[in-house]
């Protein structure tokens, strides 16, 4: 769907580029190791407020990057968006173009927002797939396993060099939203407030197993080569195709699925009996994700922050075991926004961090929409998640 | 759980043996080809009565076999149980000895109880692995498509070798109750009843999805080598593995894997950091069911089986896309029993299945039984699902 061009215009960030900083100083990981040199891949949207208070980092999720607004200068050809979300996508514009903009959730009219690529990224920060110093060779399998800490305090050391101390959010779906909740446990003097969407403090154990799966997956396959696939000529694309499948069907609901495809056949109106070729409009669905996804992802990437995403448990890293005691010293306002029909991030999950918040009195507040497409609401539901996040936000400012 | 042998003994059927018949005419398929040879594996229990009116078939689910009671005379070492289920169950032990029995649900003191290993198995039925009388070697990717009416056009033919005309029920869960809906509505003169557990009119389309991308793991492992692997020395084994990895996930519910593994790590207290090795419990698991199962299962027949039960679509086959009219030939007694927390093959598929044969006015009988483990309860709960058939199939004898 189009929009007329002045519409456009009116709410949009514009033609925007992503840029790039080397860090000056090492960064310390939990697994015990620096990494040096780290790249971060960033933008910008908006305008930096003379005292520097108006900042809201925006942070992705597994398979996004920076460029999270606006139409890109250097179009990869590839929106970060896929699945049910790429409809009516343009390809050149950010995965989070429906809430990043004048008068949009993260109001660039008021706000500095930036958006950086997470450490072990594929789109231009540091990874498995950029250069070790030690070898001249890509890291591949010695890229050191990372963790939403360590992609948090990249992010940190970051925006030290941009001179922001304070934020006045940090904001994020899914893998965004544990750096969101990472950040208020990290660093809780220096977070306003966190916006936490489809999101949990730890995976349950059914969502460990679809990442297991969808590693395995990958490791699985040949082409892998242990993890030194770069410069082959050959890459894990059948297994990390099969993975992305995983996914897909992992994001979203079986009653959407249901609305979406039904038992219709792809082909004709009778079964063509073949094993081989897809029959059913779903099957031919997944393998076109599956073959769009592996063009502009890396698999080692895949495998790294998959791993981190599955680690991550504040109660375990910061309370012994207890939610409430890792979530003591957050001082940020939270907005925990969840979906009905969200089975990967389930709103059960929110609802733990809003009572353990408010067992300590701390300010939170958590909305749960219901809407039918499962985790991939927090893309696909930008309209009714505005003014919650609006709001929210303008609290902040009274 | 070892019983006390004299228990063991009392609701056992004993030791039993595998037997095999060749058909005497080809098998016509719905893809418009004939099959010949076809050999049938298959087991019996009880006695044929003189009026041969008191036989059982007993259909297995996809990775099930002909060994559905008692114990094996020769085990294979693996029994086709595994998962939560194999728990506790010996494995020389049949997949449904709990059911099958002296006292149990399928009481061998009333009734002569039939297994068959499925059409296009790898048990001792004809499938893929089987020889092509064409080549003398396997059929491999060859082997026609078939489906559950397929299947179930080779148990009535088997069953007329053996000179049964008439059958007392049908019974199957899973792909199994599939077979059984199927015999009512082929030949509805010939079933008096079936038991239909945990199964479905038509597989929804994320039932559908989760299949296609089991079988797009095969496919897409090299070693599958378009499906001509005999002989080769390479087995698509790690894309099997990964499919069934998601099988065993979509059997399970997100609560019971919670309650059996939560997040516990396997080997340690801390993190490992690792990307290649298991790191949490059901991470292992996961692994572990993986290889156990591709030691005994063959890949081609996982795919051909998987294919069989998405076409499944009695509306579709039979109705003209009305399961009302294509259930309007079934003359046989119908029970359904489905499980509260079985998302793969949801209590609401038993209810469309209940609710067109009510409105067409025929007996049925639905069973929705409250248990946390999902589809696999149809293995697990035998406990609670036995009085119900035996009050089932009791009152056909009144």
């Amino acid at each position: 769907m189009s929009q007329p061009a002045t519409e456009v215009a009116a709410s949009s960030v514009g033609t925007v580029e992503t840029r790039y900083l080397d860090l000056p100083e090492p960064v310390r990981l939990d697994c015990g190791r620096e990494l040096h040199p780290v790249r971060v891949a960033y933008e910008t949207y908006g305008t930096l407020s003379p005292r520097r208070d108006n900042v809201i980092l925006v942070c992705h999720a597994l398979s996004g990057d920076a460029h999270a607004a606006g139409r890109s200068k250097t179009p990869s050809g590839e929106s970060t968006r896929d699945g049910f979300g790429a409809e009516g996508h343009g390809k050149d514009l950010g995965w989070w173009d429906g809430m990043i903009g004048p008068g949009k959730a993260f109001d660039t009219d008021r706000f500095f927002v930036v958006s950086t690529n997470l450490l072990g990224g594929c789109r231009g920060t540091t990874g498995p797939s950029s250069i070790d110093p030690a070898t001249g060779e890509p890291y591949g399998p010695d890229f050191p396993v990372i963790t939403v800490a360590d992609m948090v305090r990249t992010q940190r050391a970051f925006l030290d060099v941009l001179g922001v101390d304070r934020l006045a959010a940090v904001a994020g779906g899914s893998l965004g939203g544990m750096q969101a909740l990472q950040w208020a446990v990290l660093f809780p003097d220096q977070v306003d407030s966190i916006v936490v969407i489809a999101s949990t403090h730890a995976l349950h154990p059914q969502g460990v197993a679809w990442n297991a799966i969808a590693r395995d997956s990958i490791l699985r396959d040949p082409d892998w080569q242990g993890g030194r696939y770069y410069g082959t000529g050959r890459a894990p694309d059948a297994g990390m195709g099969v993975g992305r499948m995983v996914g897909h069907i992992t994001y979203l609901s079986a009653p959407a699925l249901e609305d979406k495809f039904g038992r219709r056949l792809q082909f004709s109106d009778d079964l063509r009996y073949t094993i081989t070729e897809p029959e059913f409009e779903v099957e031919s669905y997944l393998r076109h994700q599956a073959d769009s996804f592996v063009k502009r992802f890396d698999a080692n990437t895949y495998l790294y922050t998959s791993r981190a995403l599955t680690y991550f448990d504040l109660a375990r890293q910061h309370g012994g075991g207890s939610l409430a005691r890792a979530l003591d010293r957050v001082s940020a306002r939270t907005l925990l926004i969840a979906f009905s029909s969200d089975w990967l991030y389930p709103p059960s999950a929110s609802q733990e961090i809003e009572q353990a918040l408010r067992g300590l009195g701390k300010p939170v507040e958590l909305q749960v929409i219901e809407a039918p497409y499962g985790h991939d609401c927090f893309l696909l539901e930008e309209a009714r998640q505005t003014p919650i996040i609006r709001r929210f936000l303008r609290e902040r400012l009274l």
